[in-house]
């Protein structure tokens, strides 16, 4: 990811932190990309119909993490009211999807990865959002 | 659009009002096209500079309502606190290009267009939004 | 949808068959609608196991339907050689997904649905196509 | 990106080489975040006349690598044939972004940055393309 360098390479700039906007983006990537393969690796699983609420929060997360992180790429007319809830709802799909991965984490290795990149997403987006007037 | 009969043969159900749920799905998808062919239509504009903050919202736009339209159409594992947040950002930022384009409506006719996109798909998310608990 | 509102009052125009494209951009929302309702409907099922490929090539479809509205949106700064591979690579999504999802039409009314509207759109795509030099 | 131990955690595993779809899936992340970021950087600066073609080609970048990322990470029911369609298309996509992109890379840092991300991809998956039957 070359995502400092972007950031600094704007010729107006952000209204946000840098650092935690980049930790941010590089998170929300993670995140959406650890997603898409929990959500194909429950379906590929022998007891997929006990994974159904874990591949939907998977996918739901996936899709939130990659316009989240379209939004907060986005300074030139910065709006804070939309960035703002974007990322609530970013926090809370990364919540929900970090907790049901977890129930599997034991069982299932991908789980446990899935949820670690959640967990991680959530805190960035929690740090950047705190930032947020 | 098939919106309704896809809602219908869910072989579940949606804990969401179906009626309500159709008319979003439908303004989401109306929604985001407008804004997608208004970014660009702006971008072709000679007044291009004075569109930037225009074409951002459009963007966002187009992206949140896209996304709103995946998590709403997930009823299998459905999660309120998800859907809830994310149609709120979604409402946002439908406000937020709605107000932007009606601002060039009288200049610009895809601005026109897309402001009443915007404000449908800003109601119809609102009415939706108003019966989730 | 205000599709051909919108194709309409772009300022400089589009290179491609006016009617073909407002067809294929509408066909290419409903399809995507469909498929990511399918996925959810095969998920909610009791059978899951036996409706995994339908999943996949529904999700699969699903996401490459709304990219390529996208770039079948933009016409400022048109390239003819990534809109003709896009819409190439939407023509199969569609038919493998309108293939899979057949072969459940007859159990699953949600199949029935998503294969038509991946039919529908595989030929909205093709004849659009056609047209690009 | 926990990219390597997703894909290791498959409880099926993939068709494709692993170290090569690893590495594209990096790419394609890393592409979408500097087209994103490119064409909001572009958008802000003086001359945005002049960059409209760069903007455009930046969306769709960013868009196809988006769901290239997607496809790619969907192996429960694969299908080769819209496998390498989708990658194709990716790699003309690229190229395009990156053609563009360096034309302006001597002036704005961003276009630079981005365009050797584009190069990265582009090579990635061409790469992947090549073991695909």
């Amino acid at each position: 990811m070359r995502t400092t360098e972007m950031i600094d390479s704007h010729p107006v700039g952000t209204d946000l932190d840098r650092e935690l906007l980049a930790r941010a983006l590089d998170a929300l990537h993670a995140c959406a990309q650890a997603c898409t393969a929990c959500a194909d690796a429950c379906l590929a699983e022998e007891m997929v119909a006990d994974l159904r609420r874990c591949i939907t929060s998977d996918l739901n997360c996936a899709d939130v993490c990659g316009v989240t992180a379209n939004v907060l790429s986005r300074h030139t007319g910065y709006d804070s009211t939309v960035t703002r809830a974007q990322l609530q709802a970013c926090v809370l799909a990364c919540k929900a999807c970090g907790d049901e991965c977890e129930q599997h984490a034991g069982m299932h290795e991908h789980c446990r990865v899935c949820a670690e990149a959640c967990r991680a997403c959530e805190e960035a987006c929690r740090e950047l959002l705190a930032t947020i007037a």
